[in-house]
């Protein structure tokens, strides 16, 4: 691992709380603000790693609950870790399970120690502890290991999420004890505390004691609505230290993405462009479209004129309705895609506003056009 | 059209009754023996066209029955063809309907002017006359127009089979009346006859007088068993002109390949390849694999040493059984774009091998590999 970069953002432009940057890792650069594509089976569903590479992303993300229940971490090690099995030379970000053991598993159990819970495949007995996440993650090669939280339900009580996120810091301070520290591979906190403000200063003044490569944001985007988090993302991102990434879990909408890196935010992960390409819907710089709508079927017009991905330069509106009313796969593939590009697209155009000191501007056109584009497509998509 | 090459068969190179050559067309050059993938739905199933391209397909199959119920040939017309509607800019060959009207279409009635069916999508009631099957095939914009025959389900007597025979004799006379002679287009008759090798003879006599750009072979693959195939194939290419293409329909196998152009066949296309990679089935140089067995899961050999496609270049067995076994997009495109990428070697094999005067040793060879493999991997896959 010698000759490996050190592990770190350098921050490049400010532009109010925004931030824009590069976060150097062993396995290449992220230019941030950055969006990741979630690989959960180790895979970025209907996607080639190529495909990934090409709309602009730098880093996926895969999911250390999905792997280890199959094909199993120690099989990925065996096999050359989770970048070679996959095929993907660049970094990659796992998560801890934490989320998806709360959200698919069965029969789980939450103790002081960690998690047990039973497989929603094949319902055989899992454990989960701090150790046994940064250890998973060790095995599957991760660039970036994630530590193991406890996610509440929204909404929690006061009392219920101060509980939590006093557990998830006595997790994180043992996960940062099982952590074997490699150049250019980081370990990132999770801040939790609901959306108490309070709690969530005294969550990041207790990550950052103990201290971490990066800081993530927890326990948003689970149903409190945009306004209430970006309130909390206000509450949060000015008690993380500068120079570390901050890491905004499982988000989100365009709007939260442009609204949330207003704030600070780094970093981002969500399967919404994916997911949305598997049902047919496609973001665009004038709004959603849901192909699936019969007054597309004679449209020669491209998805998205300003766009350069595949789907955009070959094909028009009336093939791609086609596809997903004829249940194709190419459907998916070509979705998934557009939607990935629009994505990083939309993450390039953020750093470059940064850059030139532009950005509350860049976001006023993004919501006009956004709003126009909405107004018209949701009253033709009803 | 003006410039357009004239429509037709350059046979450079024979080896007993094999032959190679190239044919010629309006949107490019295709070398024969070919193999057409079959793009049903305006989509080579889970593959982009620049990844068929990349296998070394020249030609693809598209299939008038699916285009005409959805999204219909005056749409696609009015959206510049079928070419440029699926982003597939060589030649394409369409097939008439008819086979598809038999096996998928429900209350169909046959009558001498042509067919009534109903759709198998919404039950809408359509038609077929060899006229209006010319028409659609020259709305999809064709390079290669098939006539409406009689497809007869086997097993058939000698009495219905010599009928509906001389029927698709009569109705390629039709079809040729209606088709409108455009440079570097051409429209194919399909002899029939079944097993019967004087109706097989008869038929091509009977479409030879009538004169046609090429000559398919059709009612064979329908469970006749490969013997009784090349049995009929040998009592039908000696009638067939020698200057024009000829195209076995809906075949096969591997091996069927191979035989068939030991045969004197330039032509094929065949659902195997795209639907057996859908079913987890990687057809190789050492026999058919099939990678939802366990054996496979910790293996991290490519699926063909000898293949250069994708998924053997980049991934392991090990990769690909998780993929099929966890459902994923992926797989199906990967081991869909292996399984064309080795039909279109085998055919670029044979294509090397009659040039060079020694095609029989290459099918002993070819024998050899895939009884040697078969032998390994039935047992393990079993």
């Amino acid at each position: 691992m010698s000759g490996a970069p050190e592990f770190g953002l350098a921050v490049e432009a400010r532009d109010g709380a925004a931030r824009m940057g590069v976060l150097h890792t062993a396995h290449g650069d992220v230019h941030t603000p950055a969006f990741m594509p979630v690989g959960t089976a180790a895979t970025v569903k209907a996607m080639t790693p190529e495909a990934v590479a090409a709309t602009g992303a730098e880093i996926v993300l895969g999911n250390t609950y999905h792997l280890m229940l199959r094909p199993g971490a120690e099989r990925i090690a065996s096999l050359g870790g989770l970048r070679r099995f996959m095929n993907w030379p660049g970094p990659v970000l796992t998560d801890s399970g934490g989320f998806q053991v709360m959200s698919l598993a069965k029969l789980r159990r939450i103790e002081e120690d960690g998690v047990t819970f039973r497989s929603h495949i094949d319902g055989a007995r899992h454990a989960l502890t701090p150790e046994r996440a940064v250890e998973i993650q060790h095995l599957l090669g991760a660039t970036i290991t994630m530590v193991l939280d406890e996610c509440l339900r929204y909404p929690a009580s006061e009392a219920e999420t101060a509980s939590s996120m006093q557990r998830t810091s006595r997790w994180a301070a043992r996960s940062k004890a099982a952590f074997e520290a490699r150049a250019g591979h980081g370990l990132f906190g999770i801040v939790q505390g609901g959306v108490f403000a309070e709690q969530r200063a005294a969550s990041a003044a207790a990550l950052t004691e103990i201290g971490f490569d990066g800081y993530a944001i927890g326990g948003l985007a689970v149903g409190e609505g945009q306004a209430l988090m970006f309130e909390t993302l206000e509450a949060t991102t000015p008690h993380l230290p500068e120079d570390r990434p901050r890491y905004l879990m499982g988000v989100g909408k365009p709007a939260d993405l442009v609204g949330a890196v207003a704030r600070g935010v780094d970093m981002f992960d969500c399967v919404l462009p994916t997911r949305s390409g598997r049902t047919g819907q496609a973001f665009t710089r004038g709004g959603t479209l849901n192909l699936r709508n019969a007054r597309h079927r004679d449209d020669p017009a491209p998805l998205d004129a300003a766009c350069g991905c595949p789907a955009c330069a070959n094909y028009g509106r009336a093939y791609l309705h086609h596809l997903v009313k004829s249940d194709e796969v190419l459907g998916l593939m070509l979705l998934s895609g557009h939607n990935l590009h629009y994505y990083q697209d939309l993450m390039a155009g953020m750093r470059r506003a940064i850059a030139e000191t532009r950005f509350a501007a860049f976001a006023a056109d993004f919501a006009a056009g956004q709003a126009a584009g909405d107004g018209a497509a949701a009253a033709a998509d009803a």
